[in-house]
C-alpha cells in the first residue's frame, strides 16, 4: 500500500489543538431558547429526572456517551507513557467511536498506575457515561480493573486492548475457516504474548470451541503451575489452554504441528523456518506493534494459507459498532455472546477475497451494531438490584 | 417579555437524548487519514508530549476544554437532587460555554456529598481538561472545595455559583453607579443570602471598595462570634464585612439607610416598605431564583433607581468569556483581578438606557475574555513549582 510516511512536523501540524470537541445539539439563538434550555425551563426536567431516574439515559448526552478511561501505562506498543502523553490515542478512539459507530466519546485521563485508584475513580465519576471503555491499561492491572468495574458499575465496561482485539481476531479465523472450508475443533492454536490481548484471545477462542490451545509469553509456554514469571491471569489461562502443562517448551517448540499462529508480543520471533515447521496450511496472525512477529510477506512465501499483521486485523472494525450496539439495546455488559456475535458479524461481511472488510465501509459497523444489539436483547443480563 | 411558557412535555422532547455532544475535528476517510491520527501516527506525536509535556495543552483537546464538575447537592434553586438529576443544567452551561465562549466542556458528575470525594476525584482526573468549573455544590462544602483544588491543581479552578455571580453583580453595580454618577465608596451595601453567591458578592464589592458591607441571613446580619448558625465561611466574611458587628438586627433593620440591596436568598423577604426605608435612589438587586426577593416593578414603584432579578443579573454574561480568556491566557488561575476585568467589561459595554448588555450580544463575551487574558498578562501568578 503506498503511503508517504508523515513527518513528526506533519503530525504535529495535524495534532495541534487536538481531535476532538464539543458541540451543541440544541438552539441557543434567543432568550427563549435559553429559558428552555437553561433556567427556568431546565429545572422541571430535572425534577422529572429525580422522580424517574429510570429516564435518565433518555433525556442526558450519557445515553450515547463513552466514557473512554486510561492511566497511560500500556500505550500502544509505547508501554507505560502516562495518560496525558496518551491523550492523542484516548482522542483517537474518541474519534472513531464517532465517525464510524456514530457515538460520542470522552477521554477520561487517571495519572495512576495504582488499580485501586483506576477502579474508585471510576465508580465515582462514571455516572456521565452510557458505557465506559478501558484502553491502554496494563496488564495485569488491567484484569482486574476491568472485573471489578464489571462487578461495581450498572453500564457496560469494555477493554478494548483485550476483547476488542480477541472479536477481531476471531472475525479474521472464522472468515479464513469458512474460505478454507475447515472446522475451529480441528485447529491447533499457540498465541504468542500473555497481555491484555493474548489472555482475552485465548478465552475468546475458548468460548468458540477451538481445538488445542496453548499461550505462549516470553518464557515459552504458560502452564499449570510454571515455576516463574506467573500472575493470576496466567495461572488461569493455564488452566483453560494447557490443563495437563503437555506443553512447556518454547514458541519454537509449541508452533511445531500447529494449525494457528496468534501474534501479539513482539516484532521477529517468529522466523520461516517455524512457519514451515507448523500444520499444512497454516493461519499465521502476526499482530505485534508495530510491526509483526514475522512479516506477511514472509509468512505468506513460507506456506502460510493466510496471513496478517496488526494493521489488517485492527479493532476499528470493531469497537464502534459495538459501543454503538450495546448503547442502542441499553445493554448493562458486553457480553461473551455480543462479543462472539460482533466476531460473527464482521466474517459474514468480509469480501470471499479478503482478509477482513474494510473499517471504511459503514455497513460493517451497522452490522456489528445489529448483531451486537441482538444478542443482548436474545440473551441480556437480570436487572442488577 | 412575551414568553409562552413551554410544557413539560415540550421541556422533555426539547432534552430528548441531552443538548451535547462530541465530535472530530480531523477528517478520518482515508486509510491514510487513519494512519495519521491513530495507529501507528499518533504514536510519534505521543513520544513527542511524553518528551515535552510543556506542550500538553497545545497537541490535545485539553487546551480549549472545560471540566463542569458538580455533586448535584445544590442544583439552580431545587437544592439536592443529585448529579444525575443535575445533568441537564451541566449540559446547558456546557451548551452556553461553546455557543458564547467558543470553548469546549464537558460534565464530570461525581454522586457524593463528602467534599474529601469531591477533591479527591477532581484532582486524579482532571487532566482531560484546561479549566475546572465548579457548578451546583451547595455552600458551605462548595468553599472548602474551590479552595483545596485551586490549592493542588495546575489549572483554573472556578466556582460559577460564586465568581460568576458576583462577577455580573458587580458589573451591574457599577455600571448603575456609572449611570448616576455616583462613587462604590459611599455605598452601603446589604447582601440577603450568606451561601456560595452571597459570600463571594462579598469579598468581590470589599476587593472593589464598596462601602460598608453586611451579609444577612436567615438569622439577619452574620457577625463575629454570633452564637447561632455560623460556619468558617462566614466567620471570614463577618470580619470582612461587620468587623465590629455593628449591625446585629434583622435584614429590616439593616436595610434602613442602606444604598445598595444584593439579594441572592429567597422569594419575597423584601418588602415595598423596606425599600422605601432606604437611602434615596437605591439600588435593588433582588436576585433570587426562581422569582425574586421582591418582584423589580414593586421595587421600582417603592423608588429604587436601578432593580433586577436574576433573569436580567445572569451568569451567561460572564463565565463564557471569562473562561475563553483563561484558556487562550494559559492562565493557571482565575484571579480575583480576572473577574474585576470581566466585571468592568461587562459594564462598559453595558448601553447607557439598559441594565446590562444583552448575552445574545458576541461583543461581550469577546470583551469579557480580552479582558480576562490581559488582565492575567498584566498579573500573572508565579509558576508551580
Amino acid at each position: 500500500m503506498a503511503d508517504t510516511a508523515p513527518t513528526l512536523e506533519d503530525l504535529l501540524a495535524l495534532h495541534e489543538g487536538g481531535k476532538l470537541a464539543t458541540v451543541s445539539t440544541t438552539d441557543l439563538q434567543s432568550l427563549e431558547d435559553l429559558r428552555r434550555i437553561y433556567t427556568p425551563g431546565v429545572a422541571r426536567v430535572c425534577l422529572h429526572l429525580q422522580e424517574h431516574p429510570e429516564r435518565y439515559l433518555d433525556y442526558t448526552m450519557a445515553g450515547h456517551t463513552v466514557g473512554i478511561v486510561t492511566n497511560g501505562t500500556a500505550v500502544l506498543g509505547l508501554g507505560d507513557i502516562g495518560a496525558r502523553a496518551g491523550m492523542p490515542v484516548m482522542e483517537g478512539k474518541a474519534v472513531l467511536l464517532k465517525t464510524w459507530g456514530g457515538v460520542d466519546a470522552f477521554p477520561i485521563l487517571i495519572e495512576s498506575r495504582d488499580p485501586d485508584v483506576v477502579v474508585e475513580t471510576v465508580e465515582r465519576m462514571y455516572h456521565g457515561f452510557g458505557a465506559i471503555m478501558l484502553e491502554d491499561i496494563a496488564a495485569p492491572e488491567c484484569f482486574a480493573i476491568e472485573n471489578r468495574l464489571k462487578e461495581s458499575l450498572p453500564v457496560p465496561v469494555f477493554h478494548d486492548d483485550q476483547h476488542g482485539t480477541a472479536v477481531v481476531t476471531l472475525a479474521t479465523l472464522l472468515h479464513g475457516l469458512a474460505r478454507e472450508g475447515r472446522r475451529a475443533e480441528t485447529m491447533r492454536v499457540v498465541i504468542s504474548g500473555a497481555g491484555a490481548a493474548g489472555v482475552a484471545i485465548a478465552k475468546m477462542l475458548r468460548a468458540n470451541d477451538f481445538g488445542e490451545l496453548t499461550l505462549c509469553d516470553s518464557k515459552g509456554a504458560v502452564y499449570p503451575g510454571r515455576p516463574a514469571g506467573m500472575n493470576p491471569a496466567k495461572e488461569e489461562i493455564a488452566a483453560l489452554t494447557n490443563p495437563e502443562g503437555a506443553r512447556t517448551g518454547s514458541l519454537a517448540d509449541c508452533l511445531a504441528g500447529a494449525d494457528i499462529f496468534v501474534g501479539v508480543s513482539r516484532q521477529g520471533l517468529v522466523t520461516q523456518a517455524m512457519v514451515r515447521s507448523m500444520n499444512d496450511r497454516p493461519f499465521v496472525l502476526a499482530m505485534a506493534n508495530p510491526e509483526g512477529e514475522i512479516p506477511v510477506e514472509e509468512a505468506l512465501a513460507a506456506g502460510a494459507a493466510l496471513a496478517a499483521d496488526g494493521k489488517m486485523v485492527n479493532n476499528a472494525l470493531g469497537f464502534p459498532g459495538i459501543f454503538r450496539g450495546a448503547l442502542q439495546a441499553r445493554a448493562t455488559a458486553i457480553t461473551p455472546e455480543m462479543q462472539t456475535a460482533a466476531a460473527r458479524a464482521i466474517a459474514e461481511i468480509a469480501p470471499e477475497d479478503d482478509i477482513l472488510p474494510s473499517f471504511l465501509d459503514p455497513a460493517v459497523h451497522d452490522a456489528v451494531a445489529h448483531a451486537v444489539a441482538q444478542a443482548w436483547q436474545n440473551h441480556p443480563l437480570p436487572k442488577r438490584p
